[in-house]
């Protein structure tokens, strides 16, 4: 049955409207404060190629957290399984900055989008802090098929004066020697990654990869191996939303990735990707409409993973 | 593409004989410390009421936590979202039956699939002993079509004997003024629950309303709605392998439950389920070899919900 | 210098009344509840046995924790230096009753003041109930040179009532094997010992042993060793007031053991025993107006250990 | 009674030989791997100025945590109570460089001895590095009575350059705002005031205001209030000693203070100071042979706090 996505996402944008602006926007850095919390955007992209979106889904936000989803790509690509020795793949049951499970568990974190697995990953992938720069950003404009896409650096500055917590968080890997680079290096590189400016429709696409077993129709060579892309699906299941893993499977039901400037990309695996960004983020720092949008999303369209 | 499903057990059955008796079995009690390691048996029931299995699949052992599936299943029905207050559907990043969290979240559990959490969904079923025990069985013998499944006594008791860690937990909930019963009761009916005994062929129909939406060709009226399959599939996916839910889900991509008896049962929705049987556990405390005969199922079937 | 007492305890009764009354008086159990919070006695007894007292001094009050220092001296001598193998000597840096720390440093408590140290103290001098708690009173009322002091049975009964943190303790002790009876019986002596009703009088005699290097001018035999006064009264320094030790040292600089009854009781080695009563509680759990009238007494008296 | 104590230091340094060595010197840091693990040194400064030592007691030694009481005074004279606002006066029941409790405790490190709170009261008395560490090292040299006193550069920088642990601190007391300064310049500070080197003799003049209720013979002027000589000293007893104060309590019974260059300097109020040197350390950190030659002093002299 081929479903209509456009009146779909219509409806939603529709049912949504009473709830965009609810919550915070991130305001630990100056530049994100400044966001207009009543922005709405979403888009769907299906492993066909057609398009779909609605509201503010072609405006660029700051896709933070969502770039670890790049990076681990790009990570297991080049280390393989070795990658798990520096890493687990559990879910943590803890803020995603804390330091505690770390230092429970000897400077191993507990899985790759916290922010500690995060740094790990972007410290596997780093050679030099330009070359790797270079090399991430044109993988994610191949993979949105969009060559405009870019770091915004006044962001990437601000995290840096302001990242006191991934600055301790960095030194603290290094003393448990699980980092190789300078802590300073891995920071600069992070901080920078975390400011790619996308819209909903670029991540709509630069996810389809997942979606398509490992392949997207916007990109003529096969990205990753179907069992890799899989496996990138099972860790946004039970390790992408922070500390609301459970409840965003229970409601929504789909893999997917969010960050605090609002994002969310979920993935339906053979279907579709479909992407949100609303900036006003709940407690737990995720998207609070994007979040309801996704769960309207998989009632009325019947489909989840689950 | 309809699968040959039982050339493919013969397959997996054929394969997993190397690691079959690696770890360790459950010791405990001592009843569950003389159960045979070498065991291991396999089966799929599909939504369509066919049955395969092969080993050791129609020999019955303890399900052990494998039974906070039907509590829950229970407690939804009778709750709905009410249940949600006293128990949260997060991940642990915890050992099951660790009393940390539960000390720092001030008595909420973190999941209904954690000892903790499973106590409190007892709680929420019991109003005597003798009834509970008997609807449950009820309930478990109807979708199971097995008029023969029932507790093991002699079990229930040896783990009321050294069942002084879930007596910790359930005193400790109580001082949190979240057990409506005496702890001692509601002890004595998840002890029992934890002790009933089934074989994989049980267990593979019995879960059969979780991979049909709601409903099992087994049984004759719907079990319950799709909304809720959907959900304790999804409550599965990230809570149901204790601390291991992050590695299950990248090496499997099913939804599922384990127990300590060595029994693993894992959904594939819309489609089938499939169960597990071998007694020798690893480190988490999940059947060894039953993990790795799922994952090479999914492997082979190239199949999974991601 | 012969110091006036009297004069000194005038004083600062007349300093206190400001703040007698002010903070909570302990409400888990509703025999606590009633106490008066206007309450406010103190006493003074030098090793040479000189008395002094003002305000309610001479009422019976429940003295909870402070009975275990009358268990530990017990312990001490039956045991030696095997208890240390079941319990360690540090301060434990969290709440008296949190379970977080016994689950790390698996089933071993910090000291033998907090909790799960005094159920494990308890639990080494239990040999049938009646006999252990009949042992206790007739020592206790020796130390005192009082034979009316009693247990109040119904706060036993209502602790035990309302005692599921205990009950938590006692079983997670038992579950890493570090209980030799059984959970139920030790909370029953337990919850008795500190249902211990004793005057402000009574305590400054029946703690002389400790101001009197291992004697009281008050009994006959000598009591211990000084080595062992020595060390129950360092124990008292780091491990006597919960979670307030350090500030308890650093403003009033005395080794002293508090309970939830509002009871403190304070040794000047060398020279004297100083206790006091009020029923309102600080933060931590000892009594407010207590601490800040020995602060008072070192402050003016100019006379700490340190 | 006048003690001999160059006696009692003869009869101790006898019979602390077959326990010399034993331990593990730090090897945090190269330079200090490279102490001799076989020194042994002891020295006695009374009240009244009369001086003690045997062994290796004039021999420089790299005194590092021992600096923190210096720092500390100085705070404490320069911020007085403001000072408790920023760090707290409790025991830690953790290890001295965990970073558990603080993220618990929202950035307030537990006491100033554990690294976290020396981190502090560093921050707290830093104006620029060079002023900073000028004064200190005048305070040092006058309260040691001795202008050869030093700091180590070399090993400054040696631990800058392997402190990524206590990096990960001040970064993350920055990102609670509990820090004035950059992290790197009050580490900077901490480093270089941690490579005071010193001999048994310097130290035991040093602390003698500790000792004398805030005077010293050897200094013109009175260092202190007699009050902020009990303070320090009742921080010292609760806090000086890492992860083992109770056990110090127990065994020696004196406040004090030590650092993982094998030192120890333990205060007597109203009588003298004792402080020995040995660099072999046991599992807590503390010099082994230095604990045991502390506990023999108290036993023969049969003198403590308690």
């Amino acid at each position: 049955m081929k479903k209509n996505y456009q009146a779909l996402l219509n409806k939603i944008y529709h049912e949504i409207q009473p709830i965009v602006g609810q919550g915070q926007v991130a305001d630990y850095i100056p530049v994100l404060a400044q966001v207009n919390p009543n922005k709405f955007g979403m888009a769907i992209t299906t492993v066909d190629g057609e398009e779909f979106s609605v509201g503010n889904a072609n405006e660029h936000f700051s896709i933070q957290s969502i770039s670890k989803v790049f990076t681990l790509t790009m990570a297991m690509e080049m280390m393989g399984d070795q990658l798990w020795k520096r890493v687990y793949r559990e879910p943590s049951g803890n803020r995603f900055n804390s330091l505690v499970q770390l230092e429970h568990e000897n400077g191993i974190p507990r899985n790759p989008f916290i922010n500690a697995g995060a740094l790990i990953i972007t410290d596997a992938i780093t050679t030099t802090k330009g070359q790797t720069l270079g090399r991430m950003l044109q993988f994610v404009r191949e993979l949105a098929a969009n060559k405009e896409i870019n770091y915004n650096l006044e962001v990437a500055h601000s995290e840096k004066e302001h990242g006191h917590r991934n600055a301790a968080m960095a030194h603290f890997l290094k003393s448990f020697d699980n980092l190789e680079h300078l802590a300073e290096d891995v920071l600069d590189v992070y901080f920078t990654q975390c400011s790619l400016e996308m819209s909903c429709i670029d991540l709509a696409r630069a996810f389809l990869f997942l979606g398509g077993h490992g392949k997207s129709i916007f990109v003529d060579r096969p990205i990753i191996p179907a069992r890799q892309a899989k496996r990138i699906n099972a860790l946004m299941l039970t390790c992408g939303l922070y500390d609301a893993v459970g409840d965003f499977a229970y409601r929504v039901g789909l893999p997917g990735k969010s960050g605090v400037g609002g994002g969310i990309v979920a993935v339906l695996p053979g279907e579709l990707v479909v992407s949100v960004w609303s900036p006003a983020l709940d407690a737990c720092g995720n998207s609070l409409a994007g979040i309801k949008a996704l769960e309207l999303f998989t009632t009325y369209a019947e489909n989840s993973i689950f």
